[in-house]
């Protein structure tokens, strides 16, 4: 390939992911919407809700990558700092964004809906551009290479969708999956080979131990090299009957 | 608190993880677990199967925190490269493990078993003590502060197991949860100054949006100091009942 592959790193921020009570799911979904655009993820982190830390996350990884994606800390509460820090990282100014105001007073209609701290939903890093929020009004932003989306993996998955139009693509990354019963190590020294062979190609190799102590194995390789994808899904196939397993062709997703 | 809370980070190698192929439940795994001893997860990083991202970020994570908490690569194939890498961190040699081999050897019993492909998961750093793997015997290591596991989830259970007794424990950080149906704009002015007036206790507000178009909240207090927390619990059920909602204790677990 000599066109560049844009590439992405996701940077989770919220102190219920580190203290365990809620699983991180945004980052496969993001993983999976990225690959769909042919983007490569190459790095994800997760900080607290601490300033200095989502700022020197921020600023490491948006030098590095052509797009990050954040998720959490843009709602009404004390815990939300995200914008604040993002504006930071930028070392550009914060203010409320007349649109987002906007859309904040389509959604909270009734007297004293919009307080104060609703309000603080419109506050936007000068210089960015919204990103809409169909399920609860207050909008994500983009800034740069940096999209700012809310924490609620279901509001994610919206925004998403509005940020979509604005990225770059490039040719997908097709993959093969085979499978079979047989331990990893048994066909490691020609899987060895197999991947030397085509640098242009990605071999993954994952085991699983089953209940009853047997083994399986699913090898997955990926590329943009459809050509070079095909030959190393049949060498895949092959190197599992020379080992006397039978190979079975899986979904890769 | 005067005495020194123990922290920690994760750092998850693996392309699976970055393709969005395989959802990395691990991290979530291990925050459970070093939130049982006491230890306060900081960070989480996922790097693809890189020698130099891996050297990179566990060189970042190893200086800064007192543990770090690697999964994924330590197997007989080609992308199982983390050992290596962890020696190229700590720049020592890497050898085959006395120790790690009689433990392959227990495993691997038939002829030709154990070939040289799986006789690589006896390498290991200088200097590193062992983990052990009673799911599939090939071990993880310990080198300083740094524990290097498995990516299988059923194996970095068991390892979990080994490295328990190595940690330094501390207080256990409690947790209580009370939620009500209200969205959480409502409440955050007063939530707000809860937050300010118990600089000692982490307060998180979570809220939830339904498919009705009801909202709910869910606010996690999280501290050392159970006096506090308990009042800052009891202050949270007022300023709910003050809004005209009716809280409810959950399990924050």
């Amino acid at each position: 390939m000599t066109e560049k592959i844009p590439t992405a790193a996701v940077l989770v921020i919220g102190n219920e992911i580190l203290s365990g009570r809620t699983p991180d799911t945004n980052t496969n979904a993001i993983a999976r919407f990225l690959a769909s655009f042919g983007i490569d993820l190459m790095e994800t982190r997760t900080v607290g809700d601490v300033e200095t830390e989502i700022v020197a996350a921020l600023n490491a990884l948006r030098v590095r990558y052509t797009y990050v994606f954040t998720t959490g800390g843009i709602g009404p509460t004390h815990d939300d700092i995200t914008a604040d820090a993002v504006a930071t990282a930028f070392g550009v100014a914060i203010g409320y964004h007349p649109k987002a105001m906007a859309m904040l007073a389509a959604r909270y209609t009734k007297p004293g809906e919009l307080n104060e701290r609703r309000k603080r939903m419109a506050r936007i890093p000068e210089g960015a551009t919204l990103i809409k929020n169909p399920v609860s009004g207050a909008p994500g932003f983009q800034i740069g290479n940096v999209f700012v989306m809310a924490g609620v993996p279901m509001i994610v998955e919206a925004m998403l969708a509005d940020i979509g139009p604005r990225l770059a693509r490039a040719p997908v990354v097709r993959a093969i999956a085979v499978a079979a019963d047989i331990p990893e190590g048994i066909i490691a020294a020609p899987l060895a080979a197999l991947q030397a062979a085509h640098p242009q190609v990605a071999i993954g190799s994952y085991p699983r131990f089953h209940a009853d102590g047997s083994h399986s194995v699913e090898l997955v390789a990926r590329s943009r090299d459809e050509g070079a994808l095909a030959e190393v899904a049949t060498a895949c196939e092959s190197l599992f009957r020379a080992a006397g397993a039978k190979p079975q062709r899986r979904d890769p997703a």
